[in-house]
Formats: C-alpha cells, sequence, structure tokens
C-alpha cells in the first residue's frame, strides 16, 4: 500500500511549520499589543451548531463526522427504531448514517456561539482572537485547501468606532512587521453600498447588485455593467449606479486618498445622499470619517501602508452591516490577504440581541505564498539544530557526549550523530539539515581537551578550547 | 436555540489557553535544544491510512468524516455504481455512506506515514517533534476527552541508544521546567519482560501475562495473579514469574535504585537469563545498562528527578519492542503523565522495512491538570493586556488615544475603553479583565499633560509624567 494524504491537505514540513509559526506569532505578538485575548474552540461542533449559517452552498461544503453508534447509548436507541420502523415500513432502513457532529468551518460562529454560552461571565467588549484550522469541502485547486488556518480578531459588545480605528492599525502593524511591501487597506461601508443601491432605485436587487460589484476585480467595469444587465437593472438604475462608482473611480483612479487628495469626491457622494434625503447613505459617510479620525490619532507615523477608502468594496454576502476593509498586496497577483468588519447581530443567531461586534481576519496560507514569493522570511527559519557533532565512536564517542552536555547546557540547539557511521555520511547529513556548523572531536581533540569546530557555510575550521566554542556558537 | 458544544469536547479559555501555550512552549523550547525539528500533518487521513493500526477497538473508535459527494467526481460514479448493483441485487443500496477519510486517531501513524512519503528527500535519522490534536470516540468521563492534545518526539533510522538517553534527558529538563515535583521517569525493556516470561514457560500466552502486569498500578500484587490464574497460567509458571517479579519487588521497595543501591538484584536477574540461557533477557539487560551508562553521561547534575528501572512496566500492548518508559508523578493523584519506548518497524507498515525508531509522548492534559491542582502556573499567565485607560469622552478620549498610541510604541499591551460609559463600569471590566493598572485621564491629566495611573492591586494612585508611566508600566 503505497500511502497518501486527502485532496486538499497538507504536511507541514519543519521549514515550513517555522515559517509559518513565524506569521502567526508575529500577528499574535500585535493582538496582544492591542488588549486582545486568546480563545480556542473544539474543532467539532454540533451540526445544529453550524447548519444554517452559511448559506445553502456553505452548508454542503460543511464535513460531516458520523456518529461512532456503538459508544452512545442515545445512537442505539435511534438504531434500534429505526429498526422498527424499517419492519413496519417492510425494507431496509439505513441506520448507520447518524451524523451530529461536523467540522468547523469557519472561526466566526464558533465565537459567537462561545460569547452565548458564556454571556454571564464574559467582560464585555469582549476581545478576542483565534488561531485555528477549518475545514471546508470545496473542491481542491492551488491556493485552495480543504484544511485551512484562520487568523481572526473581533470585539463585540461595543458600537464605538474606535474599534475600527484599532483594527486598521493591527493590519497596519502587523503587515509592517512582516515586511510585506505595497499592502493597501481599503475601507468602505455597508452603509453606504445600501445607499449607492437605494439612489439608484435596485433597493429590490440589493444582494445582486453587491454580488455584481464584487466581482470588480476579477471581471472589471465592463463585466459589472453586464451583470447589472443580467440581474435585470434598467437604464436609469445603472446609469444611477455607474454615475457614483464612475465619478469616483474617474476622479481619483479608482481610489480616494485619505490625506485629503480628491476629498472632492466624497464631499459630492454626501450631497447627493443629502439632496436624495438617503438617511443610511449620510450615517454611513459620518462613520467612515469618524474612523478615518481616530485612526489618524492612533496610527504610529512610520506605517508605510496606505489606507484608501474604496466604494466598490462589497466583501461579499457575509453579514456585515457597517465598515468594512480588505488588505491586498500590490508586490504578488494574489487576492486578498485579509479583510472583515462591523456586523451588528451576529450572536442574535444563539438567542443574544444587540450585541454590535467588528473583527478581521488575516489570510495566513495567502500571506505565507507572498513571503515566501518575495522572499521576505528570515533566513534563520532555516535551521532548526546549531551543531552536529561527529561521532567517532568508543572513546571519542564518550567525550562527544560530555561536549554535548555543556551546549545544551549552555541554551545551544545541539545533537550528536547517533552511531559512529562514515565521515561522509555524517557530513551529509549535517549538510541536508542545512546544520550550520559541525564539531570534529577526535583522539587529538579528547586528549588536548580541545574541539574541532567547522563552518559548514565558509569551510572555515578551527582548533578551541570548549568555552570559546560555546562562545562563538553562542554568538554566532 | 440553546448553543452547546459536543460531548468529550472544551472551549479554551484566554487564560487556558495561554497556561496550556506556556506548556506547550516549554516542551518545544526541550525539544529543539535537542535537534527535534517540527512537523505538522494534516487532521484528515485517508480511512485506509488509519483502519488496522490501532486494534479492533481502535478501529471503532477512529471518526470517520462523510463525503461530499457533490463535490467529488469520483463520489459520483461510486453512487452510480451503487446504483446499478442495487438493479441488480433488486433492492435499495445506501450509496450516501461514503467515508474515505478520517480524523487523525495519533501522531504516530502520520508520523510513520510522513516518513515513508518523504523517504528520498529526508535526512535519516530523522528526528521531529509534533503537537496537535487528535480525536477519539471513547465514552467522555473525567480527564477522557474526544478532542486532546498529544505531543510526541521520535526518531527514526537509528538504532543506538544514545537516543534513548537523550529521550530520558527531555523527560528531565522539560518537567524541571515545568517545576512539576517527584516526578518519576520509570523504565524497562520489552525484551526483559518477554525474558521473564520466557523464563515463566509462558511465551504461548505473552499478550495475556503483559496485559496482566500492565494492570499492576490498579488492582495490585494479589489481582495480578488472579489474571494469571485467569488466562489459565500453571502454579508453576505463576511461581516462575512472580519469582522475578516478587524477588526485585521486596528486595527494593518494587524499585531497582540506578545509582548503584541494589544493583544486586539487576545482577540476579542477568544470572537466571545467563543460567537458562535466555538470549533475548540478556540483550535487554545489555540495552537497559548501556542506555543509563549514557545517561549518566550527558545528564545535568541540577535535574531532581529520578529515574527508576521498573520490571514491572509494560505500556500495555503498544508495538514497542526495545526500552520503554513511563513518566509519574508523586505530587498528585493521577496516572501517567508522560511515556514511550523503542518500535524496530513502525514505517513497515507502510511498506518500508527495518528502520527502527524510538519516541515520547507528553500527556499535555494531565499535565495541564497537575499543575493547576499544585498552582504551577506563572502568575503572569493570568493577565494579558496591561493597563486600561478609562475614556471619559469628548477632549479627554482624544488624549487618551494620544496617550495610547505611546504606550503600544512603547511596546505596553493597553486598551482604550471604548465608549464613555459609567466610571464604576469601566472599573469593573477592568477588575474581571484582570487588568493590573488604570489609567485615569480627565480634564486635569489633559491640561497639565501628565497621567493617573491606578495600581489595581495595591489601590495607590499617582499622578505623573506621561514617561515616567512608561517607565513604570514597561518594568512592572
Amino acid at each position: 500500500m503505497k500511502p497518501s494524504i486527502p485532496q486538499g491537505t497538507r504536511d507541514f514540513s519543519p521549514v515550513e511549520v517555522r515559517k509559518r509559526q513565524f506569521i502567526l506569532s508575529t500577528i499574535k505578538t500585535v493582538f496582544e499589543l492591542y488588549g486582545f485575548q486568546p480563545l480556542e474552540t473544539p474543532s467539532m461542533e454540533n451540526l445544529a451548531t453550524l447548519t444554517g449559517k452559511y448559506g445553502e452552498e456553505g452548508d454542503r461544503l460543511i464535513f460531516k463526522i458520523l456518529n461512532n453508534g456503538l459508544h452512545e447509548k442515545k445512537d442505539a436507541d435511534k438504531a434500534k427504531l429505526n429498526d422498527e420502523w424499517s419492519k413496519l415500513l417492510e425494507k431496509p432502513y439505513s441506520s448507520s448514517v447518524v451524523t451530529e457532529r461536523a467540522l468547523r468551518y469557519d472561526l466566526t460562529i464558533p465565537f459567537a456561539r462561545y460569547v452565548v454560552m458564556h454571556q454571564n461571565e464574559l467582560a464585555f467588549p469582549f476581545r478576542r482572537y483565534q488561531m485555528q484550522p477549518v475545514w471546508r469541502a470545496d473542491r481542491p485547486q492551488k491556493g485552495r485547501y480543504r484544511e485551512f488556518w484562520q487568523c481572526d480578531c473581533d470585539v463585540v459588545g461595543t458600537n464605538s468606532l474606535i474599534n475600527e480605528a484599532e483594527l486598521l492599525c493591527i493590519y497596519q502593524q502587523a503587515f509592517d512587521k512582516l515586511t510585506i511591501p505595497e499592502v493597501t487597506i481599503k475601507i468602505n461601508s455597508r452603509k453606504i453600498l445600501s445607499a449607492i443601491i437605494e439612489y439608484s432605485g435596485a433597493s429590490d436587487k440589493a444582494i445582486e447588485v453587491i454580488t455584481a460589484i464584487d466581482k470588480y476585480d476579477k471581471i472589471g467595469q465592463i463585466g459589472v455593467r453586464d451583470e447589472f444587465i443580467k440581474v435585470g437593472l434598467n437604464n436609469s438604475q445603472i446609469q444611477r449606479l455607474e454615475y457614483l462608482v464612475y465619478f469616483l473611480m474617474k476622479d481619483s483612479q479608482n481610489i480616494i486618498d485619505v490625506n485629503g487628495r480628491n476629498v472632492r469626491a466624497i464631499d459630492r457622494v454626501e450631497e447627493i445622499f443629502i439632496e436624495s434625503n438617503i438617511q443610511i447613505g449620510i450615517v454611513g459617510l459620518n462613520e467612515l470619517k469618524q474612523t478615518l479620525n481616530y485612526y489618524d490619532v492612533i496610527k504610529n507615523e512610520n506605517w508605510r501602508n496606505k489606507i484608501e477608502i474604496d466604494f466598490k468594496l462589497a466583501r461579499g454576502l457575509n453579514y456585515y452591516t457597517g465598515i468594512i476593509m480588505e488588505v491586498t498586496t500590490g508586490a504578488v497577483k494574489m487576492g486578498s490577504i485579509g479583510g472583515g468588519g462591523r456586523y451588528d447581530d451576529l450572536t442574535g443567531l444563539f438567542g443574544l440581541k444587540n450585541l454590535s461586534g467588528v473583527g478581521i481576519s488575516f489570510g495566513v496560507d495567502r500571506i505565507y505564498d507572498v513571503m515566501e514569493e518575495l522572499n521576505l522570511f528570515p533566513e534563520a527559519l532555516e535551521t532548526g539544530c546549531k551543531v552536529l557533532l561527529i561521532n567517532f565512536g568508543g572513546e571519542n564517542e564518550l567525550y562527544s557526549l560530555q561536549i554535548l552536555k555543556q551546549l545544551r547546557e549552555a541554551n545551544i540547539a545541539a545533537e550528536i550523530y547517533p552511531d559512529a557511521a562514515k565521515f561522509d555520511k555524517q557530513l551529509k547529513y549535517a549538510n541536508k539539515r542545512k546544520i550550520p556548523y559541525v564539531m570534529l572531536l577526535g583522539d587529538d581533540e579528547r586528549n588536548n581537551k580541545t574541539v574541532s569546530l567547522k563552518n559548514f557555510t565558509t569551510g572555515d575550521q578551527q582548533t578551541l578550547s570548549v568555552t570559546q566554542s560555546l562562545n562563538i556558537l553562542q554568538h554566532e
């Protein structure tokens, strides 16, 4: 039998694990700096917790787990009942297909479930971050996996736009620390989108219009117009939608600069909303401005990345109700590497009403691919162990073990080749493992109580006292 | 709908996550010091990879995942084929129960599968550690979960007993760092157990005898004898088994001290093996001695924990073939908190023969319970955020945001209460979150460019310059 792993899943080799950990721990440090706290939920949720939360398509992509009937009285009872039904119906009944559990599909629904279950113990506003795998039975393809990591932070129980501003800072600081270049954080408001749709007189087709606008990056301006036509918008509706969308795009090359340039566009939109008395649009614009004002106070002047208003930003058919944001990099051709926004009633799904929240997510797999392509990972992540002790056997092995003990006591990651194998074989091992130093401990070294230290990169070899070698290895 | 989580699974609150992370990162640091490298495998494995590896009982406890038929052509084909069979057989055929994937049951089989799949790229001996959850459909009970973490390190491709000695060191150093008291590392050899059984003339009942001896901690000496009788051993067999077992137990209070005391017992066992010409026993004893010799060379003199030979140690019906070890603590009533040993042909299951390995495992959940019961976690893990800025609204909110920015730039984890809520409510929040400091920034502070810093534990409150407050918070 030739072993394999399921389609759409991955093994992570040592260097891949280290690089992924580097991303996760960098983001974690930022979350902690902003007062967010870690949370972990089980991989399995009750099926009832998940179904109906992700739309029809989502429901189909949930991985369901078979009950292990023998171990649950409840299941045994069900099976018995099914048997009786079978007799009544005079046909066999498949009693084995009982699924009550499923694999986590995202981190947001389990978070909402957790908040509702623990509402009486939690301090609100509750700020949590969560970094765990999720599973989706999507058709596997390049960059899309059936098991992948999400990395979210959310705060619930507060309407303050300070939260939105802080999330912008978290994106800034995290991508800055990860040294990813040409990052743009786009921001918009679902309220403004709704207002634009209301203005165009297409509120009855709001979902279709948002879906069409959401495809802009893939199909462009003409493609979006085709979609508008396809869903049955009339000319006047399309003209009004495009008036706002085009106006903003033309005037500012798809973008409105936060720092004052082209603010005319945003003012013009506000005028339109006021003229047409579209309250939700006025509120949306005020929220957007207030968020950016807060951001300006708490931002660090050295952050390199841009914040840009983009009225085309829609964030798909998610549950967002207020400010939305999305992160992209211009350095690599790749979709968004992060996104999020405000949702007004997430915990309402589980019976806890009126708890507004806002959160963002980091696309760990895509961030990994970007950093790999641009060679941004610190070189140190390539190596684990610092030095390999060559094993010459017998008395020399014993001497090597004594040195090994001292290396580890000096906190230097070290290993000995466990057998007195051929010298070449041992060197080859060090090379394959990318261990940067080897130590040769033969008769001379043992008799003189010295070590020979070979730098595997430069090829340099020195005979040193034990203390000298510890010093070099500690400070290199 | 009242939300809940599946039986036998757990949510981990912020402080629980931090404590668990503390255990895992402590152990990880030790693994890395000894040159082990991280590996991660997918949560799902192909069902064929797992079935037949854990015995009949184990197979039943594997969580199987339902295929999502719509998304796989293969499944559609199968369903069609099943339909045709149904017609031929003239009875309905359940085509929906297709399971080809299952959740990881342990970390060892996926590791073996990985080694076989990547045998041409890996540097052997391959040293890896792995810390991931596993799933078992066991009946949930106190301390037994359906999702729990394993934390393993293994090396394959070497017969050297240096590996066994290093694993003893890893146990020593990790439990030392975790400050768990009264730790005992018991060591034995499967070869010695086999020899004892051979000496007693019960080799045809070896599995039953090992199973009985394995229960010693639960049922005691008399209980084990009852088991011997139950499986059909005769008096002479029981006498011979007990001769060795009792002899060793009586002579050394169940234990043989490594440091020379009571070595008479081990010598007596060797004499018996030589007299009876039981080669496997002589080899086993030599391996045990050699392991302890290696250990003596590389051990740190300050380690507090005991290594003890225990010929009763069996480690259940696992695949072990050589040295075995198990860790317990006398400070808390609890089963073993770690265990492992040598296995000679693990990868043989997947077609790669003659690759000997040895590994150990840490029982993370039990270690957590021990540390919690003995109050061993560092107090700092209780808090995340260092300081809460009270929000007095308006101009003062703006001033607070300016201070917040400076706190974070000084790398101090800080947050502002996002709304200008009642003072009491904000203090209550800080208290519930166990945030150690609050900062009060009202009219006076804003006008004088100062801050009022309140230590939440002592109740002390000081008016300070911003720089002074940063200093205090950085160094507390």
